[in-house]
């Protein structure tokens, strides 16, 4: 879907700031854009995320939960992305179905396949033009965070969980590579802010 | 799945008095049964439910609420019915799959194909081993209900609404006609229930 944009990235990236920063220069140079997250202000997607995130709700079953996500995915479609881009704007997501992918399809073993059909039938035709994932390896995500204890048990699963999640991030670049723009985040703040507009320059998204 | 059991059929076709008396007569009999419908006393399927009746999200996108009713389906699944059949019991489910394959994918215009392939990810191999049809038309439980205003609009859009639905019930059970148990509802409650009967034990399920 023209004009629209997904930015993924696994966490501790830095993906909140960098958006945060492309937010503040887009409205700077007077671009129509919208930036948005789910739920993003969608008052039933944010009913759904309520469930999801409440912890007495430990016994959801893991694709409860990736149909939850998908059901206030669709709401969220409608009620904030749609109405933008039908008004001309140009649509930032901060993680959409690809957060999906990785995160439930292979972090929660259910299955790519079932996954992307799954968000298929959520999303339709709107899909993102293009999506710019913020390349940055957990390896190094955890250098930069100063590390953490390692001996610790749930750090190492998590770990392990966040280079799936990674693999699984390159492994899509890989099978769609004009489908996304690849930044490397490795470097400070400034630069992987200056390769992210480089890159949307190149795609004609600003100047 | 064997023993598990589900029972379809239009609004207003006896569904919910023909149900409450054969588990009436399974529990006299001592047979080792279930009888349910979702979300059926599972909590988080309760809440997703309540999401879905709250009359204030009237701007519900019908592919989210489609999303949803799968999502409690497999809250249900995993909170009541996997656990009654690994005990061994048969479980009777009041609507299932079925009724989001006609109501959502035909009534509400979404399409079957979506919809079928959406909860064949919701349930995965937990499909029922057949499926009672209380088959009476749209036209006959008009009749017998002594008819409405047929120059109120509403009704008129629910009636060609239901004429959908039962045509598409009439087209699922064509294409897998072992797949469903056909039960005349047009006699007396009695009669029905008899034929009811008889066909459940045609299918060895009760004597």
């Amino acid at each position: 879907m023209r004009n629209f944009i997904t930015i993924e990235g696994c966490d501790g990236v830095g993906k909140t700031h960098q958006t945060r920063r492309l937010k503040e220069y887009c409205e700077q140079m007077g671009y129509d854009v919208v930036f948005t997250r789910e739920p993003g202000g969608s008052d039933i997607a944010e009913q759904i995320r309520r469930i999801i995130l409440d912890a007495a709700n430990c016994d959801m079953d893991d694709m409860c939960e990736a149909f939850l996500y998908a059901a206030a995915r669709i709401q969220h479609l409608k009620d904030i992305v749609k109405p933008a881009l039908r008004q001309g704007k140009t649509v930032f997501c901060d993680r959409f179905v690809h957060s999906s992918y990785v995160y439930q399809g292979l972090g929660r073993g259910l299955g790519l396949d079932k996954i992307v059909q799954l968000n298929r039938i959520a999303v339709g035709e709107y899909m993102p033009e293009f999506t710019v994932f913020l390349d940055l390896s957990p390896e190094q995500a955890f250098m930069r965070k100063g590390g953490a204890d390692k001996s610790d048990r749930m750090e190492a699963v998590d770990f392990s969980f966040h280079q799936q999640v990674y693999q699984g991030y390159k492994a899509l670049i890989q099978a769609e590579p004009d489908k996304f723009e690849v930044i490397d985040a490795s470097g400070s703040a400034e630069q992987t802010q200056r390769l992210l507009r480089q890159a949307l320059a190149r795609r004609g998204v600003i100047k």
